[in-house]
């Protein structure tokens, strides 16, 4: 199946109890793309970056199976810029800075050989240029996938409503989407969430793995137990590529089957944590990505019998 | 397989979200009891009650086959009272109130029936008590689980290190694994818990599920997702009550054997929340169980195959 991946590519700075880095690859689509490109290599980004962006960069996504004819350079203007501190606990940061640069006035333009993409995953921007994307793909696309925010919830509200209802897989994390429907039981929130428009929700919950909503279905995965956490920056948008990647090559689009992508979502973002920004993504190698789904495997399968009176 | 619980049986005051209740059963030793006796009739309980506690709770007890040989009863003091207020995130709560009263000179005795015991559940109360039992028990004892709290851990850190020596399974949440350890991953804090003594460490999350970690396995059983979570009292003790009693019960105390033992656990924690106090485990079904069991099964299990390039 053929994907479109929209979103930022930017530079981040990011600082953690184990080091700090000036100046990094980052953005939502770029954690994305990379991680759905070690499952498929039919993918279309949709980004913007500006003149200080490295060339070899955008170079190595190509090499990769990822199509960057709709990565937009603006030559009078910087790229994106987000600067965060991490606590140590790793759930929580402080933005430092955000620097919209040429994200200000981003016109998203889906290339012609894009618009007929089987799956769109609109990255956390703006509702409304998430919608400009979707009003330009033709009738072909049989799955929108969606990640958002909550300051999008404090700022955008209609327009995010207006987006929703065009939406088939909402991704967000617990604390959002608490706030999106009002309601603290997450299934409660599923269901609201739901009448919004998604028919199947994604709550992401870091550490704390991630739940699977869909109809009165309930599918849980695990966060693998990890060591270490050295820079939790994209975890999200690499389980997300993970995720939207094993659909695009499996083609399916089964709950059963999302079951699967959301596990590998899981595995994905495993290692995004590993080493700063992208940099463990860029150098994975596929037997680790199956040694690690054997962890999974072992860390939540078991064999029960039913107790009787 | 024989089961000692010592903790403390108590009177609770809670307030909830949902509503509050002045009086009600409660207490470690309590709610481990109950639900281990849907998995067991072989139940001796250590504890000790006030003149106001009612007799007809106790026999109720009996007649699930918790033996209450060992149940003192102190005439002329009132039995220990807890009282709490919890947030509505139901993760967080305030004590109120804490009055010791039967607890303040609580001198364990073991009945000489149950020094034999194969599994000695040794519910939270000061380190000094839950050694004093050990002292007591004859050389038949097969496990020892043992939950604590951070409480012990800020004033009774010597006599903690202590009793750790002779536990063989620690259950704590995650918040307390860290103190205890001082480390925040939960790897490396199951590492160092290790060396205080426990061969196998349960690390209790709550609504996130619970981790069963021994040597080098890890194993992760979810949190059941519920509509409505009405009164978090005591489910940590029901998760270890099911725990204990489902290996007393199977007889095996292997790694595997203990995914199942936290799955049951899990389950029947998933009830205790579902009304106040110990009220939804006296009137749960054995049916009931089984479905649930059935639920937490569909909630994480997955058919995956590895990719290949």
């Amino acid at each position: 199946m053929k994907l479109l991946v929209i979103g930022t590519v930017a530079f981040d700075a990011i600082e953690t109890p184990f080091g700090k880095v000036e100046r990094i690859e980052g953005g939502a689509a770029n954690y994305i793309s990379l991680a759905a490109s070690f499952f498929s290599k039919n993918i279309h980004l949709v980004s913007v970056i500006g003149r200080d962006f490295d060339q070899d960069y955008v170079n190595m996504l190509e090499t990769r199976g990822i199509n960057t004819a709709g990565l937009e350079r603006k030559e009078n203007q910087d790229s994106f810029f987000w600067s965060g501190r991490y606590h140590m606990d790793m759930n929580t940061r402080d933005t430092l800075a955000t620097e919209l640069n040429v994200l200000a006035d981003f016109n998203p333009v889906v290339p012609n050989h894009a618009k007929d993409a089987d799956i769109v995953m609109l990255g956390n921007l703006t509702p409304q240029i998430q919608k400009k994307v979707l009003e330009q793909m033709d009738n072909s696309k049989k799955l929108v996938v969606m990640d958002t925010m909550n300051f999008w919830m404090d700022t955008q509200w209609e327009a995010l409503m207006d987006v929703l209802q065009y939406i088939d897989v909402l991704t967000i994390n617990d604390e959002e989407a608490r706030q999106l429907s009002g309601e603290y039981s997450l299934i409660k929130a599923a269901n609201k969430i739901f009448n919004m428009g998604p028919k199947t929700l994604i709550i992401k919950k870091g550490e704390h793995g991630a739940l699977l909503f869909h109809d009165h279905h309930v599918f849980f995965a695990p966060a693998l137990p990890l060591e270490d956490v050295f820079d939790p920056t994209g975890a999200g948008d690499t389980f997300a590529g993970g995720f939207v990647g094993y659909l695009a090559r499996t083609q399916n689009l089964s709950f059963d089957n999302m079951k699967n992508a959301i596990i590998y979502g899981s595995a994905m973002a495993s290692f995004c944590v590993e080493k700063f920004g992208p940099n463990k993504l860029i150098e994975l190698q596929r037997a680790e990505i199956n040694e690690r789904i054997k962890d999974f495997v072992n860390l939540v399968q078991f064999d029960i019998d039913l107790v009787e009176d």
